[in-house]
């Protein structure tokens, strides 16, 4: 990352933290931290003052490679938990903070690690402690150029995951082996991780979070293949459901309802329209068919360095700790349909990556939605081979 | 898991949360519930009286899927998160408890899952909380022999891991292309996941936590690899690195140092010992050839159901909100070697995961520890036919 969008990102915090009555943050996690200082890592910290100084601490095995990646000046080495304490409590000294307040991420601090950041010997004492998720929110919330052209590329990685797991996707095969293919494929096109991988069949279809199990896929099982490469700091997010086989009607009109839905919520897309309306027009068209008992999940949320990040539904975003999303701007991206239809013995689910634009959503995923495989995932893998015994 | 084995630990975790004045556990760590009740993982809660009575709260989607995997009879749907928390107030009331004190898990919850946990409307007014972390781990520590033999079939995959990494080393591939065949090989034996999967080469080695990026190895590169598969929901905790072409004599030096200090304190593993003794005995080698400033990371870790769990060292134990572990017991598990030596310009690590029985610790990752590659990782793979341009 450049150091001038770090520098106008952090100029932003500082006019959200006043706003916030906020004289400086104490920062830990990496998506954070890499958002406003180019570096985000484990077992780190970022402070920034409402003045825009930046500090950051990071183990003293690191400090060479956070120099060449983050844009600030204040990088501190330290050699282990007690260390981390006592280079949080050099920073509060050196940009003179003994009172006021400081913002802490109450989304993604545990009770241990509050305990922690907030001990005496760390804060000052005199210095209060707010949370600070709805400015970080705030800030990610709208992406600029350089961030979507990383979320396309994530998206390009996810089809080609979504196009080896098609490919391994066959009878006698486990779950696991459809989630090898794909992260495989995704990893050779870049991926430095995954924000878990989802792969469930048959009964399995029917749970919320299907990691993949041993599981193998019988003939005219569905398999609902869920998947968030990390590309470049940059996630996106795909889910098809398939067939093993020919479809039973039944699979299909669920199938093609849901579908319907999902891309009904996605020609609302466009800025200006709220969360709630995407909802309720999803909602809607599957309750109007009669499985409105069979919803469950936030049909929508935000994704960006997060494969789930704000704007999260309002429900969801209560229970994160967020506020309520205003409507939609330009240059937010979302997943549309993260809800399923669950109708108890087996379920679907087809979501997508879509950037908000002025005059509709552009989808960034693209791998066919088709309940039966198509030519496309007819390329002979592997795992395709090993199952045919080939 | 079979009923009488989560029966057994209900009751033993009811005997510490007596001794611990707990009227009650509430879970949501998917860890802790897994090993109580059969069955854990996300959006889930489980709540156990000190009397053993176990209620178990899932999306609704799930009902199914965990009545097949539980082994409690209170099992209830909720539909969203407001439905979680009316849910756990329900199972309060159903337990009859409306006074007293129940433990949460205070190293997992954030501050905004904290809140909800305790709003009104999920806990009664009069019910007190406290940490229940250090009876969730004096539990999990001392593994029976179902939790072995899934640690041993972890310990087998992640050997398979290292040698499918091992076997893609060689310049121009690019570290994303190591960890895609480690995992590759892991899936096919059958990986459900990976707590994280670490390949840095070159200076990069000298970071802490390696998340493969697409840094091209380079001729005479270190390549740092560290894999962590879950299988059967148990994991393990490997690490090699090794040499892309010829080590010079600095590479081997600092190597040899480090393995000797590794298998030092792998040769003091046996009940009895302390964790403490363990790291003497790693660092005193270690520092006695000069290089104590380049020690980095807590040495010796606990293995089980999460790859990093209790043992944990005193200093990390405190920062993760634990108390400094015991001498070890038979049938506790550990890695050994988690920390590395960092020069500057690049480090080296090797960790092996160890049972403690009562005369000695028996490794269960083996792949051999060479600096140099060896015949073993010579079967040519994908990657490796790419990099040849064959």
């Amino acid at each position: 990352m450049d150091t001038n969008r770090c520098q106008e990102r952090v100029a932003r915090c500082a006019g959200l933290m006043k706003a916030s009555g906020l004289d400086a943050l104490l920062l830990t996690k990496p998506a954070n931290m890499f958002y406003l200082t180019g570096d985000g890592r484990l077992c780190a910290y970022a402070m920034i003052t409402q003045d825009g100084r930046v500090a950051i601490g990071v183990p003293m095995t690191d400090v060479g490679d956070v120099r060449a990646l983050a844009r600030f000046d204040h990088i501190a080495g330290f050699e282990n938990e007690v260390g981390m304490i006592h280079s949080i409590a050099h920073h509060f000294k050196e940009f003179g903070l003994q009172q006021g307040t400081v913002g802490l991420e109450f989304t993604f601090l545990t009770q241990a690690m509050m305990g922690m950041l907030t001990h005496p010997h760390a804060k000052p004492k005199e210095i209060a402690v707010k949370d600070c998720t709805h400015i970080l929110s705030e800030l990610r919330i709208v992406k600029d150029s350089d961030e979507i052209k990383r979320i396309r590329n994530a998206a390009s990685v996810a089809d080609l995951g979504m196009r080896a797991a098609m490919g391994a996707v066959r009878p006698g095969v486990e779950e696991t082996q459809v989630a090898a293919d794909a992260e495989h494929a995704m990893r050779l096109a870049g991926a430095e991780g995954f924000s878990r991988t989802y792969v469930a069949s048959g009964p399995r279809t029917n749970i919320a979070h299907g990691i993949p199990t041993r599981r193998k896929l019988e003939a005219n099982d569905l398999v609902m293949i869920d998947l968030h490469p990390i590309v470049d700091g940059y996630s996106a997010d795909i889910c098809r459901t398939v067939c093993v086989g020919q479809p039973t009607p039944d699979y299909r009109a669920v199938y093609e309802l849901f579908l319907k839905a999902q891309q009904a919520a996605i020609a609302k897309v466009k800025a200006g329209v709220s969360m709630v309306e995407l909802e309720q027009t999803l909602h809607t068209i599957i309750k109007d068919a009669g499985h409105g008992a069979h919803i469950f999940g936030p049909p929508i949320h935000g994704v960006g360095i997060e494969f789930e990040e704000a704007p999260l539904p309002a429900g969801h975003a209560f229970f994160h700790g967020e506020k309520a999303p205003k409507p939609l701007e330009v240059n937010v991206v979302l997943a549309v349909g993260n809800c399923g239809i669950y109708t108890g013995p087996w379920g679907v689910r087809v979501e997508d990556t879509v950037l908000v634009s002025a005059e509709d959503g552009e989808v960034l995923t693209t791998y066919p939605r088709n309940l039966e495989r198509g030519r496309e995932a007819e390329n002979v893998t592997d795992i395709g081979m090993l199952a045919d015994g080939g």
